[in-house]
């Protein structure tokens, strides 16, 4: 790769590989100097490629969320099966093969995870109705539904050069099962890699045309171009997001941006983690960890160390041990165990901070200024050998609270008490991650409640999770990854959370019937159909509002005390009058919950073979009436939600279950869960 | 009031009631032009305004969730009592007393419907657990749960002259539930009725000293001093909220800010709905309802009314008859329809934003600038009377997407097919709410699907919900209000969701005996204790984790057929050895669902009288895995969570319900819901 001409990057807008009209930007491998890529994107027409994408995401928006699922899965595979190229490129950016992983299958884990989350959680439909319906008249005939759906302009997703690949996908990855196309302009340092994964998912045919566009090189004018359909995400320094952030056309349309900058991460070793127990030594591994795994270019790595004043000197010595142990050298020699930085321009950056640091705290491991390899040219590649500073006032001090060294440096500080951790964690002033060390639940509850107002995500580290644990820097697609304050305010991933980021919430007010067409969904007092019995209808036939109002029966003492003396559950308001009136909710003996329910399925179950394969479970039971003795019982089942399978000959019907007595009242009320063939006979 | 030297209004700061340092500005009454008031607050330490609210945010943190609840609704009690001094001086800023109904009534109604949700919906604690519990290793000994915990600022909210009352306890609600503190800023034209309000509040002595401050005039330095833990929202003008927006601080603190301004929302006149249908009939009235009501002053009326090109004249003609009657006057007088704009300047204002429309429209009904009233004198009150604008071909125009003149203005346009007035709706660039008038299912899905994705919230208008819609421009505390794009991009209330807006959630990570620490809920896996049987501890004795393992009990063929024939439900799977294994999901005859549970309660139920009084429901009932005939079931119930509430003698408490059979598999996993009391005996 290096000893070639520099490779021209060029990028995917409105369904063309197109190269700038300038040479542009060379990039340099970040181990040996050499040229890689040459970048620009000049001239490129920025406003056709919002257009582009706005116009195309009709597609996608056609697609229904387990479509789109589906369509991430095939994805992920098939970029695993080109990993090796990625991985063989990735060397280039300083990554060793362990950080390529983290980048690289990270990015595929994104994408196979919500496509999980998307089969899993999300119905297989296009509009997505969120919360329970608000009855908003006393009679019925007048409701509200919430629903989201699809905002029909682009997600221009501008990335950091730390995570090429990873970048991309976490936020790709909601992007496109909520339905919106994106535009990714990744950081030009590391584009090429960016690039190369870009140009095999256009290869794969799988994603819709326009549904992804690639800016390799500066976005020119498109940001003049977004509208309040449009969002806009970012990642990286804090001075380019906060200009982002007030650029003309984001303001005047209130276009959503959403930011993950700075952010001084603190790690806790807890008051009872002393020296010798599992959780300094899993403080100590962590710290090293994050300090070193990409040569500490990461948004949620550890740069406030905190210890209890009587450890700073055990903390110490075991960095310092475990720190000489990192051999730095050339990414993909086998004896390294940490790369290089992106860049020169990134290593004298990160020196720069350093220095800032020094103002508070001095260096107690390390060198900056000084380059030990075990492989690779000192003067040719961006190495950084780590650093650890020590600040002994931290509550005085400033610049270790807000000075980011992006590179393989943490400041240890010294606290007094766990409040006055929880304080100088918070000193931070918003952060992405932070994480504490403790086997102990006291403390455990005191410093997570103290911290989460300042914090996205929270780890406790401990010896029961010592294996098993994902680690303090390691952002994961069903948690929220952001930071309130200093780190951006900003909010993705997070599950289906991440999912709603890219589609509109409507409150929908109405009547049942028309809201029920909205939504696909049936409410109750929308249309109902009673003709043959609905069991007897496949997914084919089946439609929301089918309903059987069943016989009624009358529950009697006998079968009471029956149900009680078969089931064994002969609780006191079932079985003794005098108790049972005692009880500040029963008039007298009472039906077990159980066995209205029970008598409710004899009542609504058509028993023959047919399309209705089983009831696999039953959500929000309340009983809202209690059966006395003589009580006559009968059931309104519902045909309420239907979501047939992409992959299987059957799919999940929901029903509205009402239980009601001989006064009409609601005695329970439930959805009863079933799995139905899509065709009967089969 | 209005003979009367006017009123310098105070702020409420730092616990005290402070005049600005100058006379300030004079503020006149909307209808009749006496002076009303002087509003300055030059001087007044805004800094330390924010530290006080800060420091008494403590206070409010160490309410519970339903201890704030109540909090909400004594205060909407003790409000209530006092309305009629705040309908008396409502008239002074032009509204009628219909229109101070919306306004101070509309406001306590937001008190108690929060306290209520709050009530119902959030636990009784301090910290918020959202979302299930992500379960991050394979053996269980690491899992993650999000949580929300109150932002440790204040919220500053910066509110518009329309609605004194409602604008303040709108997103006070919220606020106080979340337990942040607040600082209000009112609009200057207004801020009389919101002070005498907030004097009442804190007379009341029902908040927590702090919780609630007032600034009356112009907040100074105030938002240079805000940080990432604090929240400013801003209801008004697009251009101030810019400015606000792009205000030093709140960029690089990345303070959450919430903006809701201008808003050309729509009305649309179903292409089924001609003359002489009840549809018609109900958009003519909303629409005149919505121009009048507050004479026109509200972020949510109709500006644009979509009608088919067919019936343009025949809605024209409704409108002028219509609106004839709606007498304008003083706002106090019995014949009055209409009131007063909020000011003078109010007026010049939309007459100079009339005159913007009519670049694109003539003028159908109405004259700005001849007014004609019941009572009062033209020339010393804000009166206008309502304008219809007419634009013929409004996909070409620009001006009545883009101008609005926030008074009883509307602009009529017609349009072709429903496609095209979807179009027209999105041309409003992002709107607060729209509504469409149809009795047809294909319309209002078509309508409300195309339309999503610019609205917040739209209503569906028909004959079935003519008594009981809550109408176009209604916010409701339940439903989210706001829009995308024009109408600020912002979110309010929507319920629950409203409260979160003033809370940090934070994905925490660990070990389920950690996490169960930090949430005070019980996870698989934290650890439980098995004394004596849990049914038998009250609220006072009980703690999470408290376990019952059962004794087992096998399920045979003669249970199932016994099953069967006493319930009635003689599904196949249950009677038939060959139908059921011809079942996708069964090897054989199943045991029934209802049995498993009903067995499980009668292994787990403790049966004499205790502090268990009932079971009122079960959530997320899961079947899964098949029980045949010979299979031994076993329970584990474990306490996962406790609300006592407070004004009762008894709490809800959630166990987790576990049905395992003889070789460990879990047959069925729910939550069964009980009622404990808080003492026993009692």
């Amino acid at each position: 790769m290096t000893d070639q001409t520099p490779l021209r990057l060029k990028s995917y807008i409105c369904g063309e590989w197109k190269a700038g009209s300038r040479d542009g930007q060379l990039l340099r491998d970040a181990g040996t100097g050499s040229p890689v890529a040459l970048i620009d994107a000049s001239g490129l027409d920025m406003a056709g490629a919002l257009d582009y994408g706005r116009k195309s995401g009709r597609a996608l928006r056609a697609m229904t969320f387990h479509q789109r699922a589906e369509m991430l899965k095939a994805l992920g595979k098939a970029l695993t099966e080109r990993k090796a190229e990625f991985h063989a490129l990735s060397l280039a950016t300083g990554a060793t093969p362990r950080d390529g992983m983290v980048d690289i299958e990270g990015g595929f884990h994104t994408l196979f995870s919500y496509s999980g989350q998307g089969r899993r959680e999300l119905p297989n439909t296009r509009v997505l109705t969120e919360g329970a319906v608000e009855g908003l008249s006393k009679d019925g005939s007048f409701s509200a539904q919430h629903i989201l759906t699809p905002l029909q302009g682009v997600a221009v997703h501008i990335n950091a050069f730390n995570f090429p690949v990873w970048g991309m996908l976490e936020k790709l990855a909601p992007t496109l099962l909520a339905g919106m196309p994106a535009i990714i302009k990744p950081a030009s340092q590391t584009a090429y890699l960016t690039e190369l994964v870009v140009r095999r998912i256009v290869e794969s045919g799988i994603l819709p045309e326009g549904a992804l566009q690639l800016i390799c090189g500066s976005t020119g004018d498109l940001l003049d171009h977004v509208t309040g359909q449009d969002v806009v995400t970012f990642t990286g320094s804090a001075n380019t997001g906060r200009m982002l952030r007030t650029s003309k056309a984001i303001v005047e349309n209130s276009v959503r941006f959403t930011m993950e900058a700075d952010s001084l991460n603190a790690a806790v070793l807890g008051p009872d983690a002393g020296p010798g127990t599992p959780e300094f030594d899993l403080f100590v591994k962590e710290v090293v960890r994050e300090m070193t795994v990409k040569a500490g270019q990461k948004c949620t790595a550890i740069r406030r160390v905190l210890v209890p004043r009587a450890q700073v000197q055990a903390v110490t010595e075991a960095l310092a041990a475990a720190l000489a142990k990192m051999g730095v050298g050339l990414p993909g020699d086998e004896a390294t165990r940490m790369g290089a930085l992106a860049s020169m321009a990134q290593r004298d950056e990160v020196r720069a901070r350093i220095r800032d640091l020094q103002g508070d705290a001095e260096i107690v491991v390390g060198n900056p200024d000084a380059v030990t390899l075990t492989s690779g040219d000192p003067d040719a590649g961006a190495f950084l050998n780590p650093v650890v500073l020590y600040c002994d006032r931290p509550g005085d001090a400033r610049a270790v609270h807000d000075v980011e060294a992006f590179g393989p440096v943490s400041t240890l500080m010294p606290y007094d008490d766990l409040e006055e951790a929880v304080a100088l964690t918070q000193r931070g002033k918003g952060s992405l991650a932070a994480s504490v060390f403790t086997d102990s639940p006291e403390v455990a509850e005191q410093a997570v409640l103290g911290m989460a107002p300042f914090h996205g995500r929270i780890l406790l580290g401990n010896r029961a999770s010592a294996k098993t644990s994902t680690g303090h820097g390691a952002p994961l697609p069903n948690l929220v990854h952001g930071g309130p304050g200093r780190a951006g305010g900003g909010e993705e991933m997070g599950g289906i959370r991440g999912v709603k980021h890219f589609m509109q919430r409507s409150a929908v007010q109405g009547t049942p019937k028309l809201l029920s067409a909205v939504t696909g969904r049936w409410i109750p007092g929308a249309p109902t159909r009673e003709d043959i019995h609905p069991f007897r209808k496949s997914l084919a036939d089946l439609k929301v509002g089918d309903r059987i109002v069943t016989a009624t029966r009358e529950v009697t003492l006998a079968d009471i005390e029956h149900f009680a003396t078969f089931t064994g559950d002969t609780f006191y308001a079932h079985m003794d009058e005098e108790a049972a009136r005692a009880n500040p909710f029963f008039d007298g003996r009472v039906a077990h919950g159980y066995l209205i329910v029970s008598f409710a399925a004899g009542l609504f179950v058509q028993p023959d073979p047919g399309p209705v394969l089983a009831n696999y479970g039953v959500d929000n039971l309340r009983f809202l009436t209690p059966v006395n003795p003589g009580d006559v019982l009968g059931v309104e089942l519902t045909c309420k939600e239907i979501n047939p399978r992409e992959n299987a000959d059957h799919g999940e019907v929901r029903w509205d279950c009402r239980v009601t007595n001989q006064t009409g009242a609601v005695v329970a009320q439930y959805d009863v869960l079933t799995m139905v063939a899509k065709t009967w006979p089969q």
